[in-house]
This record gives structure tokens, C-alpha cells and sequence, in this order.
């Protein structure tokens, strides 16, 4: 009940966004009611402007403005190191941390039977390509799951021939976490994967 | 570090929606990179298309699609009940209700020293010119707050010699809260303005 129906219309699609109800669409609708005609055209462009102007690297599949994106072109970053990961929002994830100078390699997904996801589907034909006869290391930073655990070892078979070191990402408990609510696996795994404590505390 | 201005431009303008951060801006930006153009431009018309279709009602100010509301224009609604409020998002709160029959007023706001908004800043002239001989309730469902106050304090002032009956909205603990969490002042009042069991369980 908004007696109008562009009101409605605009709710309607707020609450096609993640994680947004009839409710905050409808906060949202309200400000763009009460904000000027300038701003909401601003916004507007922007949404229309996005899928104009964004265009995946040729290198490494990642969004961006120009034909090879920012990262792949910077001389500093080191080029025999490569992050696999599954998608851009990954990328943002790990430069936030500042801990990562390599470049990176966006699958566009992951091997997954059930979603009818298969090898074909996703960057990799990109990623072979990227890889010459020089030693380069490959950090798959793949989510925990069957599925990236799927996809390293379809990657580390088709990989084996060429001149790659595999490594993967540390799995085990989060900074913050309590044990007792830590899954067998990850526990299992991070006694496993144990780690001198000086290397912790260098870090 | 987004690698691209056109998603950064994206998602400082989601940052500007209240209660938006930037992780929740990218998430929603996000969006908009995986859906389909044709969809984008489906949004971004909506929000182009609120300012220029939207008028405010020529009785009861409320924003919608025509000069006259729905509600204004419904002769089965109680129109010698007025139900006096500061903005459009409490009609579409009271009317979710489904238990208010007569109609509205928008005031536009509510009088507030602090930040310079008087009584000619409000559609108060407009509710003035609604009131006829015929007796009229106005029903004040404005904040209960200092301000809400001084309002109702200045409209029936103002309104002295009309033949109107003001009524305020009930005031008191609200369902599911608990008393020992209750201000004094709404206690207080909630003690005062007791009513009789029947009452309640009639509701």
C-alpha cells in the first residue's frame, strides 16, 4: 500500500538486492524521494554506466575500466606469483589485507556437478594460457568447501606437466574463534597443519 | 581498491542510502555487475522515473501518482477524520495497520527550533484550509518526543475556534516490551491513562 505506483515499482526492485526486505526497499525508496532530481540521475548513470564500462582483464578475468586492469600491469607486483580465485569480490577481499603482492587469476566460479558447473565453464583454458616455462607458483584461494577443493585437484592434475608450484591458502582456526565450536575438520586439520610458534609470532 | 571507477562510483553512491556501509555498498554493486544490462536499465529507470511522476496529493500531501490520492479521493473512507502526521512513511505504517478508516494529513515535518523548521515550513495552511463548519477529529499520531509536542501544542492552539476535537494516539508501554525497561515518563503516563480491561480485550 504506497499510493503510488512508482513507489512500488522502485521497492520492487530494492528488494531484488541482497539481503533486502519490503521494508529497507522501502527506507531506500524514501530517500531517493526526498533527495534532488541531480542526485538520483547521478545514481541512476551510475547503475546504467557500470556494464558500459566494465570489461574483464585480458589477463587476469578480473573487472575493470581498461583492457588489462591495474594490477596486471603493475611492474612491482610479482608476476610468477598467481592467486586462483573464484570471483572479483575475493579480489577486493585479499588487497584489503595488504598482505598479498603477486597478481591474481579470477575463475569466474568453481567446479560444482550439482549447480551444473564444469571446467568448461570457468577461466581456466585463461589461466593455462598465463603459464610459460618459467617456475610460478599458484595460490588457490578457494572458499573450504567440496566444490574448491574439487576445483584445486581438477587444477593440480591438469597442472601436473607444466612448471607450477600448487600451494593453497591455511586452512584452520579463525582469529577470534573458540575451539569448542570449531568443526572436526577444521580442528583435525589445523593439528595437522601445525605451525612453529615463531613463524606465528614473526608475522 | 576496486580496480575499476565506474564500481567505485557505484558504490559510493549506495554508501549514501541510510544505514549503508561500504561493505554492504560493494555487495549491491556486486549485484549490479552480475545482472543483466537490461535489468540495470530497468532499475536505474525506476529511480528516474519516482521524482518525474510523483506529486504531492492537492488535499492531503501525500506523494503518489495523481493530483488527488487514492485514500483522498475513497468516499467510503471517514473523511471528518483526519489523521495528522509528519511523513508519508507513517501513513504507509498506519494504513499496514488496517485499522484507521478516515484519512490523512502529511505535515511535512514537525516544528523544530533546534533546526530552524517553523510552522510555515509545514503544510499547516493547507490543513487549515480542510476544515470546514462541519466538526472534524484530527487525530495527532506525530513522535512522542519534544517536538511531536510542541507541534500538537501549536495546531491546537491555532485551532481554538474551529469546531475540531483533537485526539492524540495512546501513549504507553508497547506490546512485548518490558517495564522494567520502560522510561519513567512513559510509565508515568501509561498509569495516568489507564484503561478498562474490556477495552483492551475488545481490541
Amino acid at each position: 500500500m504506497y499510493l503510488s505506483k512508482s513507489i512500488e515499482e522502485l521497492v520492487n526492485e530494492f528488494s531484488k538486492l541482497p539481503g533486502v526486505g519490503k521494508k529497507t526497499a522501502f527506507r531506500y525508496t524514501l530517500h531517493f524521494l526526498n533527495s534532488t532530481m541531480d542526485d538520483n540521475t547521478k545514481f541512476s548513470q551510475a547503475i546504467t554506466r557500470l556494464k558500459q564500462n566494465i570489461k574483464n582483464c585480458s589477463v587476469c578475468q578480473s573487472p575493470n575500466d581498461f583492457d588489462t586492469c591495474e594490477i596486471c600491469r603493475n611492474p612491482v607486483r610479482n608476476h610468477r606469483q598467481i592467486c586462483v580465485i573464484e570471483s572479483y569480490k575475493d579480489l577486493v577481499a585479499i588487497e584489503n589485507t595488504q598482505q598479498f603482492f603477486g597478481v591474481y587469476h579470477v575463475l569466474g566460479g568453481i567446479i560444482s556437478p550439482i549447480d551444473g558447473i564444469g571446467p568448461n565453464d570457468l577461466n581456466i583454458k585463461e589461466l593455462i594460457g598465463r603459464i610459460d616455462n618459467e617456475q610460478t607458483e599458484l595460490i588457490m584461494a578457494l572458499n573450504p568447501t567440496i566444490e574448491g577443493d574439487t576445483t584445486i585437484y581438477y587444477l593440480t592434475n591438469l597442472l601436473r606437466d607444466k612448471n607450477v608450484k600448487i600451494t593453497t591458502i591455511s586452512r584452520g582456526v579463525a582469529f577470534g574463534s573458540e575451539l569448542e565450536y570449531t568443526d572436526d575438520l577444521t580442528l583435525g586439520r589445523s593439528i595437522q597443519a601445525r605451525q612453529p610458534y615463531e613463524q606465528l609470532i614473526n608475522k
